[in-house]
Parts: structure tokens; sequence; C-alpha cells
């Protein structure tokens, strides 16, 4: 008999199921398990009288051990969950559970050092699942929008873009260093006459800060395409992309995101607004009475995001707003610039950014200028290569897509909502 | 006006297209440029004494140049190419290429420094293309199949597995390895309560070895599920799973494989036919005269590899075969045993090992005991403990992505197949 899941079996039909023993409560007469499966659960509901073998079997077994009964599911308006009670005739100890060594006080630390027990909650089940579904819906846009999707190397030869914030590998006899992005992987793709590309891949920085917002590994969602106008173009992208993540996201799962997590699913409406800093620096300020910092003149900070998420709110009923026109010195010297604005933009969501887009400088001697600028030749030389022999106009952007999903469930920290997390002092597990 | 694709554009009306500069061919009266997009080519037709604004525009533009033209098609029984050619009324210079540093005699070791020119050639995009729809084929199976998508850390405390090969990363004050295969955090979702999970992503080897099929670092699909009876259920999930890839790549790119690299796509029929260790000896011997030499004994090798090949195809018509019953001292020690036989085993396609596979030991106890035979206890502490509270049975596999292209595409090296190579003494680009 093949294994069926809980919520698949019928009334009366002889059924194999298996699954997390949830609950195990001993009575008198009864013995009584929740029994739980990627599906649902049921109640095992054992007469000791008549089930002598199955009672015995199950002496000494803990909640959390996997047990696969044989047996008939009934009806019954004695049960909870749905009114299904199993009938079994048989049990299998498939895995024996010791007693957990955290419970649900742990703190975060003891939590992340069993993550994989923390995982099972019906919360971080879920997280993990609408994870996977927010990205295979951007995937699949991205498919049927003609993208191919690339594998770019992780191990580089050179401290990419700032030189600083990099992990340094042992590579035999010499050093190599981890890829902080594969934004130029990204762009050598366009280069070598592929239009669109993207990859979904684990990025790396160095970062020996402990906050919420920061890890030294994550996943990051990224894109590039050739042939754009403008910056406009890669903006509408994101849209389409977005909608498409959380239109999927909403049709799988935004039931028990409201059940789980108290969040909405909501799917924007396009275009998004966009502003440009300036504007939004005197809309801030009207409104919320707020001045930027003089340091921070140009660029935003956390507090800016906050407000200018609490902006598009007010104004444009809208959970995203892209800003654009950021001065040069902000920006990495590969954004494109027109009358020495680069052609880029951010884009918040619930008070933080998501993504820095732009439109990329593709033609060598401007790149080459606007790296001396920021002292970078040097450093970035191969990449300037990619540029010398043709290159069309091409823009892009990257989503983390842990963050993303932290943002959507309202989770307060990338360590409740990474896989595993992981950083400057925790390796572990 | 929106640029249109080559291909899209229709006969006498008005288009914008945009493309490499395949050739420029400069004649008494004309100048005619092969333009090439990501749908096609065209032949572009400029008169001289018509255009001179144009041809001033194109005075010292060399092929591999971005152009872009705004004009007309029209349909001409001069024209090769489908009979299309473009009438164009002006023209921007998007990219200026200069003279490519290297032509079709160049050396592999050339072609790698110079990857993004290497890749443009029709076989190399079509290459990249083909290894897309591949991953995505199978991808959208196992999406289908409610597996979920995971990311893994590659930054790890210990030297997993076997400890050598392991990449050495600067961690801040202390050390981290780069995972080599997600294998322990794929089960560790497993004992997280996901029954279905999969990961494509970075694995790396520290292997210092120059051969066509060693590389340091590659893209890996690795998958694992639950509440399987046997390694059988790998095994059919595996073929269901490979038929997928391949029905996806033989509808998207079946003719231009064939046109481009001369080899047949090939939907395998399930099941693939499934042999004994000791049987395939029996059976080499029998048929091709081959002995394993003894220190390969319980174990296949490269040329066994390419008997078995020759054997399917010649007594089951099969491209496809898996291997059963391997020695345990030949297995890693979390594949499960029956009879101290390790329930797993290899597949074969075209001469080559694509996938080891296996049910894995899910029991705490045994898993302990198998560790303690190869010594490796301590080692593998963190990950025993993911079995401790809990784990259902499940059983899984790893497929290198390259190799499968390579293999698919009769590539005879990885540093040719994949986008960028690495090996002991490649680094860049």
């Amino acid at each position: 008999m093949k294994r069926e899941l809980i919520n698949n079996i019928k009334e009366n039909e002889n059924a194999r199921i298996s699954g997390w023993a949830e609950t195990i409560r001993d009575t008198k007469y009864m013995i009584f398990i929740v029994l739980k499966d990627a599906s649902g659960k049921i109640q095992v509901s054992i007469d000791k009288e008549k089930n002598k073998d199955i009672v015995n079997a199950l002496d000494g077994i803990l909640q959390n051990s996997i047990l696969e009964f044989t047996g008939i599911m009934k009806l019954s308006e004695y049960v909870k969950n749905g009114g299904k009670e199993f009938i079994p005739e048989s049990v299998k100890i498939l895995s024996k559970a010791e007693k957990l060594p955290l419970d649900e006080t742990a703190n975060i630390d003891t939590r992340l050092d069993y993550r994989w027990i923390d995982l099972r909650s019906a919360k971080n089940n879920l997280m993990l699942k609408v994870q996977s579904a927010f990205v295979d819906g951007m995937r699949s846009f991205l498919i049927k929008e003609n993208f191919t999707e690339i594998h770019t190397p992780k191990l580089i030869a050179t401290a990419s873009e700032s030189g600083s914030d990099v992990f340094e590998v042992k590579y035999f006899d010499r050093k190599a260093y981890l890829a902080q992005s594969p934004q130029f992987y990204k762009q050598m793709a366009i280069a070598s006459g592929l239009e669109r590309i993207f990859e979904i891949a684990p990025a790396f920085r160095a970062e020996n800060s402990n906050t919420n917002r920061h890890t030294t590994e994550f996943t990051s969602f990224d894109l590039e395409f050739a042939y754009i106008d403008s910056y406009e173009d890669v903006m509408d992208m994101e849209e389409e992309l977005l909608i498409a993540g959380l239109t999927n996201v909403k049709n799988l799962y935004g039931k028990e995101i409201k059940e789980l997590f108290g969040e909405d699913v909501i799917i924007p409406k396009r275009p998004f607004p966009r502003i440009k800093l300036q504007d939004l620096y005197q809309e801030l300020n009207k409104r919320y009475n707020y001045e930027i910092p003089a340091y921070d003149i140009g660029d935003m900070n956390a507090e800016a995001e906050k407000l200018t998420s609490q902006y598009a709110k007010d104004v444009y009923d809208s959970e995203f707003i892209f800003v654009t026109d950021f001065a040069k010195t902000k920006r990495a010297f590969y954004h494109m610039r027109k009358d020495d604005i680069p052609q880029g933009f951010d884009l918040i969501w619930k008070g933080t950014e998501i993504t820095t887009g732009a439109q990329r400088e593709h033609r060598y001697e401007e790149l080459k200028k606007q790296a001396e600028e920021k002292g970078l030749v040097k450093d970035v030389e191969f990449y300037l290569q990619f540029f010398k022999y043709g290159c069309p106009p091409h823009g892009g952007f990257a989503i983390g897509v842990d963050r993303l999903t932290m943002l959507l469930l309202g989770i307060p920290s990338l360590k409740e909502e990474m896989f595993i997390f992981r950083g400057p002092s925790r390796l572990t597990p």
C-alpha cells in the first residue's frame, strides 16, 4: 500500500499514513496521537484494549517521533480537526525522538542552535514555503519573458567593487575572494550576446556587524537586460517581476499568511509611484518635518526610508515607491549618468530599501572615466574589458530574497527569516 | 518607437531594430551590415548615395559594434536570411567595438581569457540557453510535485564529509570553509518538517587537478524527499526529473541542437534499466572482456562507466542505466544499508556517472554507528544531531548541471561548457 497524504485519505478506506507525532495523549482506555504531515493533521485514536500490539510498540515513544499507521479513517463528531479520526490496525516507528532540548520560551540563540527544531513550527514552515513561492513566481515570469538563467563564479581573483568587506579564500598557493555580487558577471553575460539574464545565488559580505538587517551570506536575485532606452525600463521590469512573485504567493498562501502572520499580501498596481530625491526631501520636510542630515544628502538613510514608505502610503496608497536622482557620489561608478545624474533608483517597500537598480554605463570610455573618478581603475580593469568589443545598452537590479520574505511576513530579523542565518559570530549549524 | 526584435518586424512597416553588427561589407555603392539580435539576423542595406548621414556615422565602425537602425523592412529576392532586407533611415551607434583580440583559431586558454567574446558564437549562446532550459524543466517539475526551494549556507564551520579538498575562508578572527555540497543541510531541511526540498547552488571542491571533468566550483542541482519506502523511489523520481528537463530542452531547442551540435535530444523511456554492480561486472566481462581492477572492486571507474553505457545501449537501447549495490566501503557513511548493502545507486549517461543517489540513514543510532565505522563521528557531530529529535525516512541525489549540459551537447570539456570555468590555475575573468 502506498503512503497517502493525510488530507487525501477517504472515509472508510484502508490507508497508510505517516508523519510527526505532534502530541501523544495517554488516557485510561485510549491513546490519542495528533499526526502531522505536509498536507495536514489527523487524530489517531488507539483503543488500548483492542490494540495491544500498537500500545506495546508505542511504549516510551515521545512526541516528534515519526510514526506510520495503517488503518481506516472515520468521520466522528467528537473529534477536532475537521472531524476526521484515524483508527489504526498497525504502527511502525520510523524514527524515535528524544525529549526536545528547547521549548517555546527559548531565546533566539538557542533556537538558532537547534534551527531544525525551530523551523518545525507552522509559522516557520510556512515562511520557507512562502519564500520558495515568491522566488518561483518571479523566476517563472522571467523565463516567460525570455530571460536565460546563468551561474556566475563566486570565487574571484580580485576584491571587486569596493575592496572592503570581502572574504578571502585560500586558493591553492594564492588568494581568491568570495563574490559580493554577480554584478560584473551579469554584465559580462550581456557582452556575451545574451540579451536577458538572471541569477539566483549566494552573495557574501564580510561585514562585521550584528544587526537585524545584516548577514554575511544571503541569496541574491539578480537580473540584467539589454536594449533598454532608460532606467525607466528597468523600473517597469521590476514592477512586473514583483507583481508576479506576490501574485504567486497570494494564490498559494495568502490565507495562511493572514492566519499565521496577520499580514495581507497586497498586489501592487502599476505604475508604482516614482519621485526624485530632491522632491522627496521637500515632501518629507513639509509633511513630517524631517530634514536629511548633511552627510546623507544625495542619499537615503534608514529613517528617510521609513518616512518615504509613509509618504507613499499617505499620498499614493502604495506599499512601493521608487526614488530616483541620487547624487553621483553616492552611487556605484557603473551607473550611467545623464547631465551628471545617475540613471538609477532605489525601490522602497514597507519602510526599507529592497533594490538598487540602474541603467549601466556600457560605453568603454565613459565607464573608464567614471571608474577613474572613484579611483577604481586598477581594481576593475578586467571588468572594463567587457565593454571594449561591443556591448549593448542595458540595465538591471538585485533583490535580497531573504529581506523580501522578511518584509512580506513582518518578521523582525533576518536571523529568524533565513533558513540558516550566518553572521560574524554565527557559523553553525 | 519601441525597439522590435528582428524576427518580429513586418514588411513595409516602420521599425526600430538594434543588435550586433556581425559583418560590415563596404562596396562601391552600398554598405551591407548583417545585424543580429536575440531573435535572428537581417541584412541592413545602405545606399551610400541616398544615406550620407548614415555613411558618415558608420565611418570607422567595426564589426561587433552595437547599432540601432530605424527604417523599413522589405522582402527581396536578392537577399539571404529569409529574403528580408532592412532599408534604414537613420542609425545610432550604441557601442563602438575595437578590433577583436582573438580569432577563431585561438586556443582554449586565450578563448577563456576573453570568455565574453568566445560566448558570442551561435553554439555557445545556444549552450547557455540549453542549460537554462534543462534546469528550468527539471525545476518546474519539482515545483509541480510540491518541492520547496531552499538556500543553504555555503560558509560552514567544519570541513564536512571528507575533510580534504575543502577551501578555507578567513572568517573574521577564525576559519570557515566552503561547502562541498548541501548534503547535510538538505537533510536538515527534512528534519525541519519540509517533506520535499531542492536547491540549485554553487558547490566548491579544492581539488588540485586539471582535467576536463574537474572544476573548483560548479552548479549543483540537489534534492531530497521524505517518506520514501526505498531507494527505488529515489530512482523513480530522478527518471521523471530528467525526462522533464530533456523534454523542455527538446521542445525549445531540439532542432537547433541538431543543427549546431549534431546531437539528438532523446527522451528516455521509463523505467531506466537497473543493474546490480556484481551482475554488471559479469556482463562487462562476458560481453567486452572487461575485468574491474582489484582496487576498484565494489565501485566503478571511468572505463567501466563507458562500457556500462555501451551495455545499456546494446542490451536495452537506453542512454541511461542505474547501477546499484555498491560496496559499503565505497559509499558515504550516510547511505542507508540493508543486509550491509548501501541502498543507493549511480546513474550513468553517455559513458559518465551523473548522479550518486541513495536512501539516507535517518535513524540516529544506526547513523552514528556508520559514522564511527568511517572514523568520522567528531567531524559530523553537528550533523548527527539532526536525527536525534525525529526525522522521517528520506532519500535524494545531486546532479552537476554543467556536466549534464556538457554530455547532452557532446562538449568535450567543462572549460568550454561552463559560463566561466574555475580551476586551480584559472580564476579569471
